[in-house]
């Protein structure tokens, strides 16, 4: 029986590609800003390993966000003011969430307690929440458990923080990674495929291993009838 | 400038005596239930001053509710099986709002961010939003700081969750105890009147100290138009 479900959140629920790559248009920094949207994100998980392996301090997104475009810009060569850099930061916390969200989450929400588990930080979830009219039952974050997904602290905690049991608690994600770490904690797990993530040349993903793979979620609530 | 409000919850938002009373009468427990229910409450804050100085290992509600409950009991030689005892420390999840505190969330979520800030466990808070139907940007509580209030952690940490400062946090609540120890965190204040809390005889209260002071929520609204 499935308690509650916990969404990931960038990617998975928002469209973090299309809006980083505004931002960078916007900004007036030099460089393909699709390509820079790209660069950016894949230096999500590695300095996210270096924070749950002990090598950096805990340091929330918006911290790590400005230390990998630091990196990123200084190996391209690329200026940019702080003012510059701080509002690139920001723009993870205004973007858009994919069209089946507001209702598959309305759906959802009528079926079992709904929450993000998210890498981001609270306040940055709140940000989105509010900027995208998301409604949850409440935000959790790996920041609860001072150790980022796919780290099994970060998962256990969300379940302990429900009141479910892990077997009880479904991770939302479109991300195999992520759910792989949250089968290692003992959560149910359902794959929702975002094929534009990254944009038109999206590599194609798919769970095998999940309970449950839909292409829209609010597909997910009708399986979810008990 | 406020940016953010955080909301006591029971007695402030919603009426614990009458759903507590209303279970203690369903149950075929023995006494009367509006004196049970108040006695019950009595033992809130002394259990939780244990938690706090240390005598006391960390308990959620429910294990706290749990414990008041079986010393209630024994003091006035009342029997009740375990499962009523688990009935009644349930009731604590599904009470019902003062009827000013959905249209007031609802004006006040409008203008700022809107949380939680209550003793109450995460999960506990999560039956009750889901069960009143009320609309958070987000769940905090003293269970996140692993403090409970006044202690100034708790109050300290739902500000940097947010990701805001102390001042910049508003508590609302019916309780000076609570209000008094925002304002030692650093926090501004409102308070808000519930001359119903303990039913027809309650005692008058009233915080000079708070920044705003409201008898019915949707004024703190309009008293929040920057």
């Amino acid at each position: 029986m499935i308690r509650a479900l916990v969404f990931d959140v960038f990617g998975t629920l928002v469209d973090w590609r299309s809006g980083v790559a505004r931002a960078f248009r916007a900004s007036g920094v030099a460089g393909n800003p699709e390509e820079l949207a790209d660069d950016w994100r894949a230096r999500y998980r590695p300095i996210l390993a270096e924070v749950n392996e002990g090598a950096r301090p805990w340091g929330n997104f918006d911290a790590l966000h400005h230390a990998t475009l630091s990196d990123l810009l200084a190996e391209r060569g690329i200026d940019a003011s702080e003012a510059q850099r701080r509002g690139l930061v920001e723009a993870w916390h205004r973007l858009e969430p994919w069209p089946d969200v507001p209702p598959g989450l309305e759906a959802l929400r009528h079926r079992r307690a709904v929450a993000t588990l998210s890498n981001g930080h609270l306040a940055l979830l709140l940000d989105l929440a509010r900027h995208a009219d998301l409604r949850f039952d409440c935000l959790l974050s790996a920041e609860l458990a001072r150790a980022y997904k796919p780290a099994p602290a970060a998962y256990l905690t969300a379940a302990r923080l429900l009141g479910v049991a892990p077997g009880e608690l479904m991770l939302v994600a479109a991300h195999p990674w992520d759910l792989e770490g949250a089968r290692r904690a003992g959560l149910r797990t359902a794959f929702v495929a975002r094929p534009q993530e990254y944009g038109p040349g999206s590599p194609v993903r798919a769970d095998p291993d999940a309970d449950e793979s839909v292409t829209w979620l609010p597909e997910l609530a009708d399986r979810l009838v008990d």
